[in-house]
């Protein structure tokens, strides 16, 4: 279960030819009857902002944050299409909003796939109506729905959280150009990484917003595969209210950002090429933008994550990354450790246990701490290895 | 011929036994009489500067801008390495000084190697004599001199540029973990590159700072491999004066720039899996560092030189780097181009000759240029693909 754990939402999922080899490629979440609830979004910060991306923000501006529908596309990004793309994007949306009873303005659409190339639309267009047909609230529907919006992506990537009297469920896609800087419509967020949410929790449009983009802030924007801010990345949530409970806000909050965080950590597992799942933490920073600063340049780094490929504890690599990081940085303050296993002290080599270590870094899941010793503010960012698969994966579109 | 060219320099290289294998591993270049002569140095931004990068720019301000001699060391860092590094360093600095009859603020020293290790003092100790007694005015001392410098690097890299009435001569390394940001010791610099430049011209220290910084500044700093800005960057140039020319400043400044960019261009040319040597220009920015920003951010995307390790002209991946790079930026005022060959005109796909286009990608040196029809504004960034070498050379250290 997924997006439809929640009630009062349906989906969908089926192949209309935007991928070559008949894949999935089209999915729908609608709420059940069709009728518009509050709806909220982030949005990539990158300029190139692809078609779906505009459309989405301007519908969730011009409906007061209301929506009945999120389609999902996958093969083809819409992205550097011009007017073209967003006179398709738009098209989509009221194809889909035609057969569900709704406005135009009151579906959302999200796309993902190859950068430049017009969309194939009499694919989508003959997709649109089998895709509305087979929408239903089951198990079945929400697997489709999370597989046709897979690109790279190996495995789907679905989560359902509890809250107190309401439900969370979302769906998400993202394997590379994966370092997601979301922000709120108004406000600022990276990578192509695509979720869409449910819950049947009760809220106001303002309040969903800004729910989802502490979530949003805490969890994708703390995870970075290749420091590649995508064209299309997008998150949107739908509240059916389903459930006639009003959450407290924190507990909205919370149940949020539970799901975008397993979803985010399944992003990093299923990194293109990626063996491991790194988490970078920077602690004893002057300030948490400083700590995220000096995290993500550790995180992103080619050099650590090719160490972190072959299992080699190089911590020289971390200091030098955290050294030209630009934050505030006193070499002979700062400390780092692999899973606990302190490997530079005072800024130099310090004895350590080499046998637990060799150990340690041959999990799948590691954990580099760095403490600068300089002040209290502390910031996570999860990252992976760099490995063949990357290069495999990216040498060629086709 | 490269450090010894220009009249009054000698050279040596020998092997002490930092390496393992038994390779040159330990450099001189000093002058003929072991006089102090003028001397410049610039030197890595980063934080972490390695103990050879403080004690050569402490050397500098005390001596003033003069100086005898340049060792070199390669296969240890000498980074991270905290107060005992520095001693090790002032140490290397004492005993060359003593052979050569200089003091030892007048001995400059640069290191490259793994980083975190200690020194293995005995063998450089045991080294030096041999390396003062072998040093030399030929072409082989020279040789012998860039190769001791190498680490991972597969070619020697020399030049030797005539200006009018003198000559520049340099060696130096680099293959990875090379993306300088060299400064001035009072100004600002990226990579582990070592350079070491000698000219018989006549000029002021003063002057040689100025030349080489402005030198680098549009060279080894426009030059990327992988983002990784090293602990260990330096470039340092004495001038014996031994010409009797006194140079124009400009004449200087254009031969220093032409040694310096020869050098980084042999860099990116042997970066560690690199099969290209890519320059990324930007056009129609709104200023000089927008131009920079955005075309560093293309040179040092995983996906763009992914794509040039397939020669796959994807230019949606640039596309999106420059959008995502911050920079002022209109998508629909956007046009690309692979070799001049036009892809992407008003933002969206261009049609072009695509046979034209796949037999150019084909090519070792490629040019990738992005005008974003703003402002007049351009910079270019010298970069390189992305191939499993890079990955193989640096999963392990061992």
């Amino acid at each position: 279960m997924s997006v439809t754990a929640p009630s009062g939402f349906v989906a969908s999922g089926v192949a209309c030819g935007i991928k070559g080899d008949g894949a999935l490629d089209l999915a729908l979440v609608a709420t059940e009857d069709g009728g518009a609830v509050p709806a909220a979004g982030v949005f990539t910060s990158n300029r190139a902002a692809a078609a779906p991306v505009e459309v989405s923000r301007a519908h969730l501006a011009s409906s007061g944050g209301l929506a009945s529908a999120v389609v999902v596309s996958s093969g083809n990004a819409n992205a550097a299409t011009g007017e073209q793309g967003v006179a398709d994007a738009e098209k989509i949306c009221t194809l889909a909003a035609g057969g569900l009873g709704a406005t135009p303005s009151q579906v959302l659409l999200c796309q993902t796939g190859l950068i430049g190339i017009p969309l194939p639309m009499n694919q989508i267009e003959s997709g649109i109506g089998p895709l509305l047909e087979s929408r239903a609230v089951g198990e079945g529907a929400a697997r489709l729905a999370a597989e046709a919006m897979m690109t790279t992506d190996t495995v789907r990537k679905e989560i359902v959280v509890p809250g107190p009297g309401f439900v969370v469920g979302g769906m998400a896609k993202g394997a590379a150009m994966l370092s997601p800087h979301m922000v709120p419509p108004q406000g600022v967020a990276h990578a192509t990484m695509l979720a869409v949410l449910t819950t049947d929790a009760r809220c106001d449009p303002r309040e969903l917003v800004s729910s989802l983009a502490s979530a949003v802030d805490s969890s994708f924007n703390r995870m970075t595969v290749d420091g590649c801010t995508s064209t299309n990345d997008t998150v949107l949530v739908l509240a059916s209210g389903a459930s006639a409970t009003t959450p407290e806000p924190a507990d909205l909050r919370a149940a949020l950002e539970e799901a975008c965080s397993v979803l985010a950590e399944m992003m990093a597992a299923d990194a293109e090429g990626g063996t491991k799942v790194v988490k970078v933490t920077v602690n004893g920073a002057v300030s948490v933008d400083e700590a995220h600063k000096a995290a993500r340049k550790v995180a992103e780094s080619s050099l650590v994550k090719c160490s972190l490929n072959g299992e080699d504890p190089y911590w020289g690599r971390v200091m030098s990354e955290l050294g030209s990081s630009g934050v505030a940085f006193e070499p002979p303050r700062v400390r780092i450790a692999y899973g606990g296993i302190i490997v530079c002290d005072g800024g130099v080599a310090s004895p350590h246990d080499e046998k637990a270590l060799r150990e340690y870094m041959k999990q799948s899941s590691l954990e580099i701490s760095c403490d600068l010793g300089l002040g209290h503010a502390t910031a996570m960012i999860t990252t992976c290895d760099l490995g063949y698969g990357y290069i495999d994966e990216n040498r060629t579109t086709s």
